[in-house]
């Protein structure tokens, strides 16, 4: 998405050689037009596969998720990060590290809201290791849901995320792709 | 507006007298249709006050708050719960105390985002005492900005959070207000 790939060119502050800050327009502020560009992207991609459901996690995905759910015209459910267990019958929870942070989280969600018939697109911001998309599909799994495809705002495919993703089948589908980020330069990928 | 409390009535979950979930359209899934409406609402009602920004706090917020500011066509700042202190140049912090979680956390944003000529409208998913609307006033304070309204979708009118914002002078609009939960029924103002 060539709007995108020129924002992060633009506005991206790199860090090292492995992290671009997109507070301005991404992940704190955020260009809502851009957004909505992104989420008629997303859309046009998947609208032929029945997409039930848009799933996303708290919270740098809800703005892009929220859009590409009023494209599709069908309900987002946010996955909550919480620090600790969560012992009742209604509730799923998975371990997930993010390698970001260095921490662990239970990814968290609802018995309810994820039904087996569901059809379910991802999205999320960045795309790394994969270690968060992985945690979704684990809770889809649970509910024996169908995760549909996998739709990335940034991916730094200088990690091993997209590899992961399809070793498993899974269709990712990423607006930007960066290859390296090298003498404060960053290079995309095509 | 309407259809917003009928949905409150139709899909909301009772929890004694002052708890009121709406985990299936506003808070985990999300009914990302009437959110649109919801945004709509507020960019109509603050249309023609100059406003520059729109700004939320993570995470239940930023889906109408995403919506508002698409259809004011200003950008969105998603305001950070930090559980510590952060200690340097670019980032100001104020403590807020939340009521329902009993926790207290570090509201936290990057300076640069707010400006001194910000025009900003503040919009939130509940409203009940009020703490985390007045900890972002303090924040826009701090850049002597100015905060000209505030935009809840679900108020608790039997709490005390919109005297104490209109004690400080403030423009309150929300879209339903609870008056009681009573005998299992949602009562409305109006």
């Amino acid at each position: 998405m060539e709007e995108l790939k020129r924002t992060i060119k633009e506005k991206g502050k790199i860090v090292g050689t492995e992290i671009i800050k997109v507070d301005s327009f991404l992940n704190h502020q955020v260009d809502v037009e851009l957004m909505d560009k992104i989420g008629i992207e997303f859309a046009n991609k998947f609208r032929d596969k029945n997409i039930t459901k848009v799933i996303t996690i708290e919270s740098s995905g809800i703005a892009p998720a929220t859009m590409t759910a009023f494209h599709l015209k069908v309900p987002l459910l946010i996955l909550k990060k919480s620090t600790s267990r969560i012992l009742n019958d209604n509730t799923l929870q998975t371990k997930v590290h993010s390698f970001t942070k260095n921490i662990d989280y239970e990814l968290t969600v609802s018995k309810e809201y994820i039904k087996e018939d569901d059809r379910i697109l991802f999205i999320d911001d960045f795309l790394a290791n994969g270690a968060a998309a992985l945690g979704a599909k684990q809770l889809i799994d649970m509910k024996k849901a169908e995760l549909i495809g996998i739709g990335i705002v940034i991916e730094k495919s200088f990690q091993d995320g997209r590899k992961k993703l399809e070793d498993g089948g899974l269709d990712v589908y990423s607006l930007a792709r960066i290859s390296k980020i090298e003498n404060g330069e960053i290079c995309f990928k095509d």
